[in-house]
C-alpha cells in the first residue's frame, strides 16, 4: 500500500465534505445477500449468450468514441416502455442515479431545491447536495403513505424547483396513486419526478405515470434496469419525458457518458424484455411470503409493491440485524426506528432468511 | 417522433444553462475521421477475445452490484503505470470527463476556482462551471509553449483552487516540462492535476509526473484508456494520486458508477498493455510524417508529443476543413484563428488526408 502522508482535513476539500463518509451499503460476502434489492436471480444463459454476442460487435469499434445519443438504446426504451413513447422522450445515463444527477443539473443546482416525502429513497437528499442543491423533506403519514391533498399542500408550501415521487417508495415498498402525481404536479411550477424505479413489480393491472405525460411538460417518468431487468451490475437508468426536457439534460451529461459496451448490453437485453423479466412474478410470489412469514412471525410488514419489504416491531432492530449476520443472511437497517428491510431473493435464499429470522428471537 | 410541446425556455431550466448548446465534436459519418484523436486502430483480436472471455464471466453476476471499490481494476492500473503504485492510490471513472469532474467536485465547485492555460483541453471549463466552479484562463507563449517562471506567477496570482496542466497539451500537442508542475506546485496550495491523456504519445525517454507524486500529497495524475489504449469506446479514464485524495473523490462519486462490464473489459486489457500499446510507434510515425508534410506544404506544424497535429497557416480554416469533409476526411477546427487540428490515422487514413489537402489549396 502508499504511504498515506496527510489525513483528509489536511487537503483542501470543499467544506461542506469535511466530515462525511462515502456512501454505500455495507459490503460484505455472505451466503445470502438481501440488503441492496437486487433481483437475485442471474440473467438467462440465452440472454447472455446475445448480449455477448452484441458486445463482441462493440468491441470491433472499440476504438472509437460511443454514439453520444445512444440513438439505438433510446429506441429500445421507447420499444419496451410503450404508451406511444419515441426515442425522442428517452433519456438514459450509468444508473438512475446519474440520470438523476442529470435532472439536478439541469433543474436544480447551486441556489435551487429540491423535495421529496421522507422517509425516501437515500439518494435524493445525497444527489441534490453534490449538485449544490438544498434538499427539504416532506412528511408521509404514520403507514408511509401520502394522500393527494397532503402531498400537493406540502408541494405548494416547499416550492421545490424539483420533487421526487419514489412510486413504489424505497425503502418502505408504499403505493403511490396516479392521483397523487396529478395533484403535485398542478401545485408546483418545478419539475416532477416520478421515480418508478420498482414498478414492474406492481400489481399488473396497475397504471404508471408514463400515463400522465401527454400535456405534463414537466413531468419526469425515471426508470431503472437494475431491479426487474436483473441488470444492477451493467449499470443502466433511463427516464421519460417530454422531448425538451431530454434536450435540457442534453447540456450538462459528460460528452459519451454511456459507453459502447454499456449500449450494446443494454440493447441487447432489452430484446428480451420478456424472458428478462419472467423472473418478477417469483419475486413477487417471495415478497408476498415474506410478508405473511413476517406477519405470522409477530412482526409488522408494511404494504409492498416492490421487490423488498420493510418490516416493524424489531425490537432492536441492531441486534435482529447483526444475528441474522452471524447466520449468513445480509438485510439492510434503513435507519427507521423498530424497522428492517430484506430484499425478496429466490425461494432458497428467502427461506434461509425467514428460517434464520425464526429461530433467533420472537418479535418485540 | 414525440410531439414536442414546449420550448426550451419554457422549462424550469437554470439560468445559466439558458441559451448554451450541447458540448460535443459534430458527429459525420466519414470514411477518414480524424477529429476526436482517437486511436483509429482496431484492439487486435487476440485481446478482443479475452476482453469478451472476462466480459462473459461478469455477466453471471451482472443481477448483482458490481464491486464499488473496483479493486482488480486499481490494482491493475497501479500494475501498469509501475513507479511503486499501489491500488490505494488509484481512481477511475467512465472516462477522464469523469475522473477530472470528481476531482472539482471534492476540489472546487460552487465559490471555488479553476485555472488552466489557454488555448487546451476544452472540456476544463466546461467541467468547471458545470460543477458550479470558476474558470480562470492562464496565458501560454506564442508557440503555445508556457515557461515554468511564467506558469508559477500566473497561478500565483490567480490562487486557483484546482490547476489543470495538460502535458502533453491538447489542442497543441505541446509538450510541458516536469519543471513547469514542480514549480506551479510550489506556487499554489491548490490541487494540481496534471492530465497526460496524450503521455504514451510522447518520447520514450521522457519522465512522467508520476515520478513527482512523492512527498507531493496535491498532486494528481490523470491518464486514460481511449488514447494509447484504442480503448474509446469503454469510457475508462484513471489517476493516480495520494490515497488521501482517492478518499476525496470516493465522497463525490455515484455509488457503483463503475459497471462490472467496465470494469471486466478494463482489466483485461490492461492484462495486455504491451499489445494494446503497440499501434503506439506506429501512430508516432505517422503524426511525425502528417507534420513533416504539412511543412512542406508550406503550413505551419505545431510540434507533437500526442496522436495529433495542430497546424498554422490556413488562411481560413472553415474553407479547407469544408473542402476535406467533401473529400471524406474529417478533421477538427479547436476555434484558433487560422489553424485546424488532425489526428494520426492509419499510414492510410494519414494519405488520405494528406493527399487530399495537398489537393485543395496551398498555405496561406
Amino acid at each position: 500500500m502508499g504511504e498515506v502522508t496527510v489525513r483528509l482535513d489536511q487537503l483542501p476539500l470543499r467544506d461542506d465534505l469535511r466530515g462525511l463518509t462515502p456512501y454505500g451499503a455495507p459490503q460484505a460476502p455472505l451466503p445470502v445477500a438481501l440488503n441492496v434489492n437486487e433481483n437475485t436471480h442471474p440473467v438467462p444463459q440465452e440472454v447472455a449468450d446475445d448480449i455477448l454476442d452484441s458486445i463482441a460487435l462493440a468491441l470491433r469499434d472499440v476504438n472509437r468514441y460511443p454514439d453520444r445519443e445512444f440513438t439505438p438504446l433510446r429506441e429500445g426504451f421507447a420499444d419496451y416502455l410503450g404508451h406511444g413513447l419515441t426515442r425522442d422522450q428517452i433519456w438514459a445515463a450509468n444508473g438512475s442515479n446519474e440520470v438523476l444527477q442529470h435532472v439536478l443539473q439541469a433543474f436544480a443546482g447551486p441556489g435551487r431545491t429540491s423535495f421529496g416525502f421522507a422517509p425516501t429513497y437515500s439518494m435524493y437528499p445525497l444527489l441534490t447536495r453534490a449538485t449544490g442543491a438544498t434538499w427539504i423533506a416532506g412528511e408521509r403519514a404514520h403507514d408511509f403513505s401520502v394522500s393527494a391533498e397532503s402531498a400537493a399542500a406540502q408541494v405548494a408550501d416547499a416550492a421545490p424547483d424539483v420533487v421526487f415521487l419514489c412510486a413504489p417508495n424505497n425503502p418502505t415498498g408504499t403505493p403511490m396513486g396516479l392521483d397523487v402525481v396529478e395533484a403535485v404536479y398542478d401545485a408546483t411550477d418545478g419539475i416532477v419526478v416520478v421515480d418508478e424505479a420498482y414498478f414492474e413489480f406492481a400489481p399488473r393491472e396497475e397504471r404508471s405515470a408514463l400515463t400522465l405525460l401527454p400535456g405534463r411538460e414537466r413531468l419526469v417518468v425515471s426508470r431503472t434496469m437494475s431491479k426487474a431487468f436483473a441488470f444492477a451490475g451493467a449499470r443502466v437508468g433511463y427516464l421519460a419525458a417530454d422531448p425538451t426536457v431530454i434536450d435540457a439534460l442534453r447540456l450538462v451529461r459528460l460528452p459519451y457518458h454511456l459507453s459502447a459496451l454499456t449500449q450494446a448490453a443494454a440493447v441487447a437485453a432489452l430484446r428480451h424484455a420478456p424472458t428478462m423479466l419472467r423472473m418478477v412474478d417469483e419475486i413477487v410470489a417471495q415478497r408476498d411470503r415474506i410478508s405473511a412469514t413476517l406477519d405470522a412471525l409477530g412482526y409488522e410488514p408494511h404494504e409492498s409493491w416492490t421487490n423488498f419489504v420493510l418490516f416493524g416491531g424489531v425490537a432492536d432492530p441492531a441486534e435482529t440485524w447483526q444475528a441474522l449476520y452471524d447466520r449468513g443472511v445480509l438485510i439492510r437497517d434503513v435507519g427507521i426506528p423498530h424497522h428492517l428491510r430484506v430484499s425478496a431473493g429466490t425461494e432458497e435464499e428467502t427461506t434461509a432468511f425467514l428460517d434464520a429470522l425464526a429461530s433467533i428471537e420472537s418479535a418485540s
